[in-house]
């Protein structure tokens, strides 16, 4: 279609959402070619599961891949898709560290698309994965 | 098993978590028999999905879906279970409203427990709806 | 927008298919006010998982959840809607037994329609469930 | 853990049960070190979803990707291990064609193991992919 957004571009429609505002995502890198895009999302007391362990509540990481996998996306249709439904597997605890967020393009149909998310942390340990559609 | 917990124990569990704090989920019933907790949140500004509209991100809704699919097992485990896997489906905005959230156990195992949750607005329109996998 | 269809109108739907005609599920009861179907599907021993066990695979459990959700919403639909996607939830074996599945429509727009599907065995006992999306 | 299945211990697993043999899987790649399992389905008549369509009904394939990520574990765990839940998204009809199934393992845990299935047509288009929960 239309030529793909650049990193710039995607990072200020990030910033117009309060709520991704308030997640702190920023793009880490952009492949249009893979249609991947990755995204760093440093770690807020606010998102702590019991107080004073410093590991992640499930609930930021689903929210994190919910917009990791639209922004897949976004990249190729340049504006924000309206998420249908999506599924969050969590796998190993996330303890005081950044999440680095690996979006892809499963599928970017006429009516709908599909990304997978792999969520890490800082030492390369899996730590969540998610499969979302959206409407286009 | 034991005796499900009540209303306050519930609360005072939920306010011990720092993210559940920030979600600000109050319990507005509790029905052991139907294996149901009923859970209000309150908008709040970061939440926003584009500015100036009121407008939730799906984001906190599925952060609440998951948090009250795993109370209506804790209300009879009595203790946190963290969460395998779990879907959410969205069906409408949700706009300058509180979110009314049913949480229902559907199958409490030995080692697996799963629930759904339908989340209302203030009017009575469904919002979203999500099914969650606990391990127990 | 029109008349539902009726049971001889959904059942004829569904001789169509030869698959949905291998699996043998019958029409038993129809609910337009609670938009809910239930249909009945016999065991056969193509289905069964280990010989001689007579417990159903998953398999041909998750292909009737396909199907009774999707006839849930041709009901008012009036024709077949591709599957977007679908989730499963296994509970209990199913042992020689038929299964009664009880399909109800929780979305009806304009693009996308979602429904739950609970899957008893002639006892009773819930066996699995069952929630997809279908494009419109 | 122990050594990894081979082929033929693989294949007289699939052939034990009635259903997976009426599937017709064939496992056509193994590889451990990615733990990786590819199958062949072959259509059958049964499968069909509209008369003389030859195309694949959603039904089949959906038991196909549960089988299949069954036996990415299988191989690192010497036995079947029961679904817990799956999700199946579909991306393009299937016509006239095997289908081509790559399972992967995603976790390996101690009480839960998660397996993805892609599944490409004969021609290499993907068909439909699959996430898949376990017991251990």
């Amino acid at each position: 279609m239309t030529t793909p957004l650049d990193q710039s571009q995607i990072e200020a429609m990030l910033k117009q959402s309060p709520f991704i505002s308030f997640l702190g995502l920023t793009v880490t890198a952009l492949d249009a070619g893979k249609q991947e895009v990755v995204m760093r999302a440093p770690m807020r007391p606010e998102f702590e599961r019991e107080p004073g362990t410093r590991q992640w509540h499930g609930g930021p990481i689903a929210s994190i891949i919910d917009t990791v996998g639209d922004y897949a996306l976004v990249m190729f249709v340049g504006r924000g898709l309206p998420t249908i439904n999506f599924r969050v597997d969590f796998f190993r605890p996330a303890i005081d560290t950044a999440l680095i967020c690996t979006g892809r393009v499963r599928r970017l149909g006429r009516t709908v698309g599909v990304a997978d998310v792999d969520v890490h942390d800082e030492k390369g340990a899996l730590i969540a994965i998610g499969r979302a559609t959206y409407a286009i």
